[in-house]
């Protein structure tokens, strides 16, 4: 069994790394769509034909047994699409990081940091109230900074701990937890645990992970590891090595 | 007489706010192309036909005499096609900025400040070169961090000082000038100038006045505003108000 996990740039590598930490011996494969980044401005139908492009390129040359969506985007728009196009198990992150949320509060009250995007959608809001049968408390930030942060490499130091309590320090009085709504986010998450030490942080990859445990999606030894771009692009190069070294990457046309 | 300024999206209305000062009576009517940036990551092909699709609004549906290209993707990639196409005077941000560094210089040493892909392309090396006829000695810095800073409103305090200090605290040695060697720039000029007083700081709108007048595309009295944009973005609006005010936006297909 191999996984497939695709994204429309760099964010979802912070999937693929909680997932070939957890699972060494299942063969996982990247598909980052880095020439048409980025998709949230793309409009749904384009979204949808582009993920389907990135998910057939996955089962039909790589033969795939799930796929893994680590992209909020595509997500939001066109999970059920792929599940009705491909017929496997296909796991998002939106839903995953809803209920991770809701695994780890004590109080209901969650906070969701994203990117403008996903908070104008409300996708976690909504996940969040089925997750939850309506009890979440949700407040939600928008964190435009933080992406090109992460992007930049500058995760660690006086910038970013002031771009964070720029922007959380009213939000952290309302919540006991921070939903990570965004892929690019847990390379930050060190430094919000040592400002926010009594937050907790949810992301998709914790919860994505019993996914794969409880659906029998990661059983054989191979462990292959391949990643594939589109569009090899100076923000990859340099995320890709931060989050998982030298595992080989390929561009490709899909 | 009027002039039709463009940009893929938000930066260029710096190059707008100083034309709409320098020159309060004539029409200046903006299209910014928000529902497709960024440009940066398209082939030149498409950047060649969004480009002519931008200019041919403007020149079609509102008759301008001039273009003013306020995008350094459009003005490295399409401007000799614009030029041949419309055969009207196109003025582009690249060449004007060279020539204003290259005015206020003492000692030929530039700092040509940009995005990744602005650096990458060498076009602002390329274009002090030929304005210099050799004497130009050029370093580049791109500053990623800039566009984001600007278009989330940051620019001033400790967050962009830190950042401007993070990437040109080693550059400002070696130079006299600072060339802005991108649209969003301009906004944090103040700041530059008051981190690094001593420096010249070269933009390219002052010299694209200078080059309005001496081709007597100013002339006449009526002085409308108008600015369209193909997607009006949470970006556009707040760096609109922020630049120039309120005056009218419409969001308009091209």
């Amino acid at each position: 069994m191999s996984l497939g996990i695709f994204d429309s740039g760099v964010g979802g590598l912070t999937v693929y790394r909680e997932l070939a930490k957890q699972f060494p011996d299942t063969d996982l494969i990247y598909l980052g769509d880095t020439a048409r980044v980025p998709y949230g401005n793309k409009s749904p139908d384009t979204i949808i034909r582009y993920a389907t492009e990135c998910a057939s390129m996955l089962v039909k040359r790589h033969n795939v047994d799930a796929l893994v969506v680590a992209c909020n985007t595509i997500s939001s728009y066109a999970i059920e699409n792929l599940r009705s196009t491909f017929g496997l198990p296909v796991l998002g992150v939106i839903e995953a990081g809803a209920e991770m949320a809701m695994a780890v509060t004590k109080n209901n009250k969650i906070g969701v940091l994203g990117t403008i995007a996903t908070v104008r959608s409300g996708a976690y809001i909504k996940a969040l109230e089925e997750v939850s049968d309506g009890k979440a408390i949700v407040s939600q930030r928008a964190c435009p900074l933080f992406v090109p942060l992460v992007e930049e490499g500058v995760i660690t130091g006086e910038i970013p701990s002031l771009v964070i309590k720029m922007y959380l320090d009213e939000l952290i009085a309302d919540v006991d937890t921070l939903l990570l709504g965004c892929t690019h986010y847990p390379v930050l998450a060190p430094l919000l645990a040592s400002i926010y030490p009594e937050v907790n942080i949810a992301d998709s990859a914790s919860m994505m992970v019993e996914h794969i445990l409880a659906g029998g999606l990661a059983t054989i030894e191979s462990g292959k590891r391949e990643i594939y771009v589109t569009d090899i692009t100076p923000a990859f190069e340099s995320l890709k090595s931060m989050l998982v070294g030298d595992i080989p990457m390929q561009e490709i046309d899909i």
